[in-house]
């Protein structure tokens, strides 16, 4: 899969108690994000009826920056690396152009293939590993 | 079903842009209200695995006045009438206690249980109408 | 305000224990759907800080069919009519295109602007009125 | 503050695609635990009027096993070290009884407490500190 840029502007309501986005929502956006990245290359509908589920077994995640109101944040993510039986997804949340680039948050998301009937790793080997492997196609 | 009440405190990641709970915030504290009253009457995992769903079709709410942090919010829910196909259930979010209770918002949810394989609602009849109908068990 | 059309396709974390869109995310698609339509006339952020807010008071919603994974809904918003002292917006959430179009849910949304000192709702009038009234501009 | 218990049970809307509670959810079932653990030492409203805000600028949350409808989920909070201008919350969710005990997932979380006008963590020294030490009181 190849690096994914996507923009989301903040509303009102995803807003808390200080006029800053929700460390919850966060997560949202980024999981929005790798959704769009994933689906030019895999059919989770497809893989679920197979019973090949995707799943986010860790996330760590930096808040660097306040977002707030109307602010367009652009999303990059891209898949790291993949191991024999999970991989990572890096992500980046931007804010801003040209030198004013500021980085508002970012996070590693390690995920894995299961077996949903067993809910255990499959190998990231074959048609899963073509699909999610980092790189151009 | 018996009348239900249950409390929620509002916290900073229910708020919005205003400082106010937001209004699709309100909707999931209503959704935990009628999953609390009606936990008692009916097992909807078991109703899912023999194929009915339990699905709103229709929600009234009105925003009468604004939840801020640290309110302690009542929600009390009842089943106001079954018909054949569908049901009502009313629920209220009060503030504050005796004589100063005031109403934050107040909903009307139509809902039907249906059959999942046809998306049909099925008869408010026999052990669903048991369940479901207001009263005192 | 003119009518406004945007998309938003269903992801894993929208769906709920039926694997159908919950009925409080629907309020968040039309949230964002209205925070679309209404930053082309007015900067919520600068009402704000003129102490003016832009208030939900009231929402309708029906809930007709099923939304599920990958479905791309359309979100047709408009602004219905203006009264004195309050709005209301129509929104219809529509699947599929031409002869196919099906209609998933449609809401009607109560608004008011408030005096956010007092939490009253003022006159829709002036720059106000201009900002919110339905036509072509 | 001491080690803190609360229980939350999943609903039908705290599912995603999988039937599993969903990886953004959690930080909102930790988010609200944390807020019940703090609201016994700490009042936020009261420290915000006074320019401090409470901020998370790190989490790391594993998930361990799938949670699903009807779990009721135990979440363990604790304040595990302060730091000069830091602390860090641990946080297990955990499911079953006695020798049953499942860790469902667990998280660390990085917090500073802020100077709202200038957004500079301030010193974690005198009342901050009382307040937010790990202890019995």
């Amino acid at each position: 899969m190849k690096e994914y840029r996507t923009t989301i502007k903040v509303r009102g309501y995803h807003l808390d108690l200080y006029g800053h986005v929700n460390n919850a929502r966060y997560l949202e956006f980024l999981e929005e994000a790798r959704w769009r990245m994933i689906e030019g290359s895999a059919n989770l509908q497809a893989w679920k009826e197979r019973g090949l589920g995707f799943v986010v077994v860790k996330i760590t995640i930096n808040y660097r920056r306040a977002a707030v109101l109307d602010d367009v944040l652009e999303i990059v993510s891209h898949v790291h690396h993949l191991g024999g039986r999970s991989g990572m997804i890096k992500q980046e949340v931007l804010r801003g152009e040209g030198d004013a680039v500021e980085r508002v948050a970012d996070a590693e998301v390690t995920f894995v293939v299961v077996d949903i009937a067993t809910g255990r790793a499959v190998a990231m080997a074959g048609e899963i590993r073509d699909a999610l492997a980092p790189g151009e196609s």
